[in-house]
């Protein structure tokens, strides 16, 4: 019998604040950052991945959460755990006392999230098969025994759910074969950050129009002037056929956000995301039927499926960004693709930072294989950076993520990337203390 | 000129566990705690005080969390933070990298809460004023400025704000008076926890008669059977005149919260407290449509004004249940007690725990004193359980809360207590190592 023995968690960062890449309205000089876990057993070379995205500052925070749920698994046997991953996690979402400090949200709820994951990489590897693949072998019945309807009930009923999971077996076969060979669509925002001058937003929307995408995204919302400018320039380079999504993230009232975004509905806009706080239903709801027919995307900072829920329920969504890292890790996500088939809302999961387009991809597979059958509308997010710290990168080409192959999540960091890039001992980072790295101040309002 | 030279953060927990004392349907045996900061400064004897309660596990996550603040506050002027708390308000809450973590929810919110408050505290030591008293002296412009309305805009703009604290001027220095003279009502949810057994609940409930409370409370939501006999038995000990609400910590979905509190309305609930999520919106609102005239309370884990924004505009809240610790502080509790005031519920703040009551007192006698003007079907919860530990511990005879009278919030711990229960190396846990110390197993679902 194989047990776990314990965790190593990891505070790795990287200083993209030096390059602004990753600036937006809300998040002017990111350093992007994992909370990195390893789940050790006792059995040699058998160990799970994964780790939670943070913005920089608190990655220590997320480790130690994470470090604290060490105790709830430690000891396990390990293919018992794996055979019952929806107990695991309705024990760790409902732990009496650490859901206090959520409940179902933020640091907490993440560190839930990525002991799940781990446990799902050592699942997938246990299979011999990638995560989206595994996930797609498993039936109606046991899909739905991994889900936690706690909450659910008035908008999603198991029923209901299986009844989506049961017309999605016809010509599963099919797409799953489809998938590998010609892989899922991806869009990018690497062009739009907005720290970047003109110069290189075009330099970079032409690289991107090169490479093959048909959706692009630009960050907005700090100058209105600016954004119509950079928009009118990003349509002059990438023509009318491609098209070009704005992201806000978070930074507008109801009311602003209804008259900037009409300000830039001459554009063409694929979707507006994160208009408003990623809390505000009702908010959202209005923008929503404010813009129409601009459509509306949010989820990378939804907190839970109690929150998706109620933007489905309340009509704020077309879109839904699903996150590897901020919800109660796959099997809440299993509920969110469920939600979305339900409400008919396209699927298009956040990605970027670090890991989180290796994290994500095997959502978006398995809910094409297995869930909405469908790929229309639906893309995965794409930014070129960081992939070289992965022991299995994920791969865009042409437009298209590949087919994860190497079976587990993807999640696995390189060891000397990890050595290197550890707050604050590792070389890239000079020993710099704890409190005595750069602190970057609050982003001015627009 | 005085200067903030940084912060002591403590690890406190109390083993409540042991008497079951707290326990309810959703934490069956907490162990209450407090994540305890002191802000110390270069001015001998001038320190502020402030924690966030948690309910034991994760106490160090939390601790973790306020130390990650104290690089932006520290060597900061004293003087200077303490005349704009509601600049440090935005600064912290806005901090583009903490922000990931949350955004305003959870773990680093509640830090950002704690930071706020320790300096509230050390500002109504300088005024040598209570908290309250401090609050209440302070023109409806300087309450403006110390509340953040991002996101708040489309239910409550600050010239509606404004009306409300100037209407409220007239009349403040009587109420005032008054509030000193005769304080604040309380009810008590001593009697009603679900680990006591018929014998223990008579005795507490015929304890509260005797000591004048005019409101009870009783935990629910684990048997409909035990519910029904135990509020037979209640009301059977505090006849029809005294109020008994009941609280069912969030255990159900939306459709079996109506009929269970259906089946208890005969016993004429003074509310239903948590029927389901507190992030729950559209639910909550659904369940108090369906169960009027029984009135509806939520609010203790309530993550943000945004939420609570909601609960108001989709008419989900007769009672507003604001807490001291789990919102961004007393700025972002300013915005609640204004959003209530605008939409007419009630103001019953969230107590007990561990200093709790010590905290939120100041709010509701600040909220009648300038804001609401009324204590018509208001009152602060109270629990007669661990105020031994606070330097001015809260005090209620005969069914209200005197006013507090010390300069200062009251949420000053007396070294001695924190030595003794700090864990794992204080005298109380035996120098038990983190990881060693007793887990408990996740609440049975009812």
């Amino acid at each position: 019998m194989t047990r776990v023995t314990g965790f190593e968690v990891h505070d790795v960062r990287f200083p993209t604040s030096r390059t602004l890449a990753g600036s937006d309205a809300m998040n002017p000089s990111p350093d992007y950052s994992a909370a990195y876990l390893v789940v050790r057993t006792d059995s040699p070379g058998t160990a799970g991945h994964s780790f939670v995205f943070t913005n920089g500052w608190g990655n220590d925070v997320q480790a130690a959460a994470i470090r604290a749920i060490e105790p709830l698994v430690s000891g396990a046997d390990l293919d018992a755990t794996l055979d019952d991953l929806g107990g695991l996690s309705r024990r760790l979402v409902g732990d009496s006392q650490l859901r206090w400090l959520g409940p179902e949200k933020g640091v907490v709820h993440m560190a839930v999230g990525a002991v799940l994951n781990a446990f799902w990489d050592l699942a997938a590897r246990r299979a011999g098969l990638p995560l989206w693949r595994l996930l797609a072998t498993l039936s109606p019945d046991e899909v739905l025994a991994l889900v936690d309807f706690r909450y659910l009930s008035d908008a999603l009923t198991p029923g209901e759910a299986r009844e989506i999971l049961v017309a999605a077996e016809r010509g599963k076969a099919e797409r799953i074969a489809e998938l590998e060979e010609h892989g899922y669509p991806a869009y990018t925002t690497s062009p739009g950050w907005l720290g970047y001058t003109d110069e290189q937003l075009v330099a970079q929307l032409e690289q991107a129009v090169a490479d093959g995408f048909s959706q692009v995204k630009l960050k907005v919302g700090t100058s209105l002037e600016d954004d119509v400018r950079r928009l009118r320039l990003a349509r002059s380079v990438v023509g009318a056929e491609v098209r070009v999504a704005v992201d806000a993230n978070q930074v507008w009232d109801a009311g602003p956000a209804v008259e900037w975004i009409r300000a830039l509905e001459p554009f063409d806009l694929a979707w507006v995301e994160e208009p408003t706080s990623p809390d505000d239903v009702l908010a959202t709801a209005a923008i929503r039927r404010a813009v129409a027919p601009v459509p509306v995307a949010a989820g990378e900072h939804v907190a839970n499926r109690i929150v998706f829920k109620q933007l489905l329920q309340a009509g704020a969504l077309d879109v839904m960004q699903i996150d590897a890292c901020r919800v109660g890790g796959v099997n809440e996500n299993l509920a969110n693709l469920l939600l979305a088939a339900k409400f008919g809302a396209r699927v298009c999961p956040h990605a970027g930072g670090v890991g989180l387009c290796e994290a994500v991809q095997h959502l978006a597979f398995f809910d094409y294989a297995a869930v909405s059958c469908t790929s229309e509308g639906r893309m995965v997010e794409w930014i070129d950076n960081l992939h070289e710290h992965f022991a299995a990168p994920a791969s865009v080409v042409s437009g298209r993520y590949a087919a994860p192959a190497a079976p587990g999540s993807s999640t696995e960091m390189l060891r000397e990337s990890v050595a290197r890039f550890t707050f604050p001992d590792g070389p890239e980072w000079g020993g710099r203390r704890v409190g005595s790295a750069p602190r970057h101040a609050a982003p001015e309002r627009p």
